[in-house]
């Protein structure tokens, strides 16, 4: 019989809430693996059952396959689903997974290692007719990059090509930087990924991050769920994101949905995937930027502009039964932006701001979700992810989106601790952010430049 | 200019956090009023001011008229939202507001008096061709009860003429009985309404609850939002409520939206309204019960298949602006349920159980929405009603809301205090209530009747 019987939610935070949410709706059992730090986490109260799985250090818990594996047989999980970040693309768990006859929440490990590879991944998109920007492979060295820089021209980025979600990645501006970035950007890499290779792609000034969500089932189907914009970014880290992005014209847009089927279709996908986007806010021109095998932290717009909830679709799929809609089904309705809440001090360059949520009260009414893991009495560890929550609000329009916002926001209640409320409510009042006029580094280069 | 500026609140717990939210969606400044047992509320870390009013006990803050109206004399409000229960269906502070040119949130005193004094309010209703099932004006004494007891048959309902929420309300199955229920009925309406004037009605076996939502404006708009059914009540309190009310045929519920609008035009209605019918499982009649001339705990779920904020459209009708919609916007879009959570504890006759919440997670996701102004660390006094929260879902349909229902408390962690969430989720997973056969008296006359 398909479908999954009781899944390992091998994740932490509000994503392993999100997760729990869903088994219990497709009538699933969960167990919840949590590090010594994690007892009192929200989803330990949710979860049909909790192991602890190790101390708090990530390496020694959430990163560790055997740990987790072990978890998942101990436990007579036929399930295991990795959430995002920590083990989700690391193809060893997904390999792991199969070797234990655990399905894995998620394509197999290859697609996983074809899709973690940005140099393979960019010949792949290539090869499918999906536009890539002008860059290289894989560099040997740092003579190899400045020639590639000097004829794409200057400022270039040097990116991991292992990499993801901004690390092992520098801009160079010129090519005085080139030899130092290249050693520095290859050392975080190296840490990072365990992968020092590097490519270099040409820096687009003016970007706008835009990402495609997809599901594929393994009769075949593959559908987008529409486009997100992820533009207003902090260090290369998404902050805000919405659903759809209003500012392409309907053919980019149609254009990056075209690709995206593409590319995963030449990858027989089956899970969610998101196929991301670089778009030169002045030209219009759009390039591939990378293909995430797994869900992605902001999620939840493209589920309140669709009304498909993607994380039991994960589910379902992954449990060999068919997606629940088809494309037809998929109208776009209304607007939706969703802000993340991490435990930092803005003023003190965004610290990491780790303690006790003394009091707690999130935000309530029409159009407003909260995904969060913490609640009043709780104490946010230090040795993880600073995000606490993601406030996420539904509209009829963008306008009516970012007024919910701003109240949403303006209702969230947190003691204790420090995070980054005040600073969100201020850009997304910001008139750069209403007229979207924000690129990838707006924050830096306009917002936090100048002088308040 | 039209709108109101700065409103008052003069309630407490879940509905002064919903006023305040709707106050901040509108522009609109709120202060909160507050005993001095409830300086921690949720609702007093959102206001844009908090007084406070007088002791811990109602009859000395909420209930005190001239309290109330010297905080909004005091603050400079030009408006007052009175939410529902204490004094929002007292005449004497309709007419305070007008008397001090600040805008009661309702309609004027005289209705308000006209709809409470439920003797007229049944010739209002006859007058207009509403349906009012056989029963009597206000009675002299015991003696003129048994006479018309015995004209429309028993059982008999023995009803306070000033009365509502189940208070001053008494079931008399036999003729036996009669001067005593008399005498305990007039004595409670006495005590609770200072009006010890009753009436009797035919009592009907199985009776559903239905109600319908009605907003108007001063530029002489009345609308119906469709209808409720809040048929599963203990001891006439409802708990569960939902939209629409599926078990009605299309053309009773016709009648019903057609007889709530004549009544309401004919007393050229401003505000929000909700005239109350009982339906009779087994023939089908509908008899008009009652009207109330306020917001209704039960509001959520009108909102939620309608996607119109009733509280909005209140503070807009009041400060003089017309409903933001017409008839031909209001389409019902599939179904809404909410469960009332209650401090109480079922295992001791539902007796109230106040104390500090240790811990509160809130349900999470799509399709559910909690309104609610407590949160982990928050102390329950034990002076007021025993609601904590509200837990409201919708569904594509009744299952899919009833399952969203289920997985809502399932998630719904409160400790620290003993609730009625358990009570709850055996009751929305009843065969009868899933299959509809549910009336107002089933809890006591069949769920909790027969052994588990």
């Amino acid at each position: 019989m398909p479908g999954l019987r009781r899944v390992l939610v091998a994740n932490r935070g509000e994503i392993a809430v999100r997760i729990i949410r869903a088994c219990l709706d497709e009538g699933i059992e969960s167990v919840l693996v949590v590090s010594e730090a994690d007892r009192e986490t929200a989803g330990a109260y949710l979860a049909d059952r909790v192991v602890c799985i190790g101390p708090a250090p990530s390496t020694q818990s959430y990163l560790d396959v055997d740990r987790v594996m072990a978890a998942a047989v101990g436990t007579g999980c036929d399930g295991l689903h990795p959430g995002y970040g920590f083990l989700a693309e690391r193809p060893e768990l997904a390999q792991a997974c199969a070797d234990n006859d655990i399905t894995f929440v998620g394509p197999d490990a290859d697609t996983i290692r074809r899709g973690g590879d940005k140099i393979l991944a960019r010949a792949l998109a290539r090869d499918n007719g999906v536009p890539v920007g002008s860059g290289s492979d894989a560099l040997d060295d740092a003579r190899q990059a400045r020639a590639i820089a000097e004829e794409v021209g200057y400022p270039v980025l040097l990116k991991a090509a292992a990499g993801g979600g901004g690390r092992g990645m520098v801009l160079v501006e010129t090519s005085d930087h080139l030899e130092g970035s290249f050693a520095a950007a290859s050392h975080e890499a190296l840490q990072a990924f365990g992968d020092g290779r590097l490519y270099v792609e040409r820096y687009i000034r003016r970007a706008r991050h835009v990402e495609v969500q997809i599901l594929g089932d393994c009769f075949g189907n593959i559908v987008h769920l529409g486009e997100r914009d992820c533009s207003m970014q902090r260090r290369f880290q998404k902050i805000v994101e919405e659903s759809p992005a209003h500012e392409l014209g309907d053919d980019v847009r149609d254009s990056l949905h075209n690709a995206a089927l593409a590319l995963t279709r030449a990858l027989d996908y089956v899970g969610a995937a998101t196929v991301e986007f670089i778009v030169d806010a002045d030209t219009g021109d759009a390039s591939f930027l990378e293909i995430n095998t797994r869900v992605q932290v902001e999620h939840p717009v493209t589920e309140l502009v669709t009304g498909i909830d993607i994380v039991r679709e994960q589910l379902r799929v992954a449990g060999g039964l068919a997606l629940s809609f088809t494309q037809d089904d998929v109208v776009i309705c209304g607007h939706a932006i969703e802000c993340r809440i991490n435990a930092e001090n803005p003023d003190l360059d965004f610290l990491p701001a780790p303690g006790t949520v003394t009091r707690w009260i999130p935000p309530q009414g029409g159009g407003v979700r909260v995904d969060s893991h913490v609640y009043g009495g709780y104490t946010i560890p230090p040795y993880y992810d600073s995000m606490i929550a993601k406030v996420i609000t539904h509209g009829v329009d963008r306008a009516q989106a970012i007024a919910r916002m701003t109240r949403a926001l303006d209702h969230l209640v947190i003691e204790g601790v420090v995070t980054n409320r005040d600073f969100l409510m201020a850009l997304i009042s910001h008139p750069d952010f209403v007229g979207q006029r924000h690129s990838t580094r707006w924050i830096e280069e306009s917002y936090l430049a100048s002088p308040v």
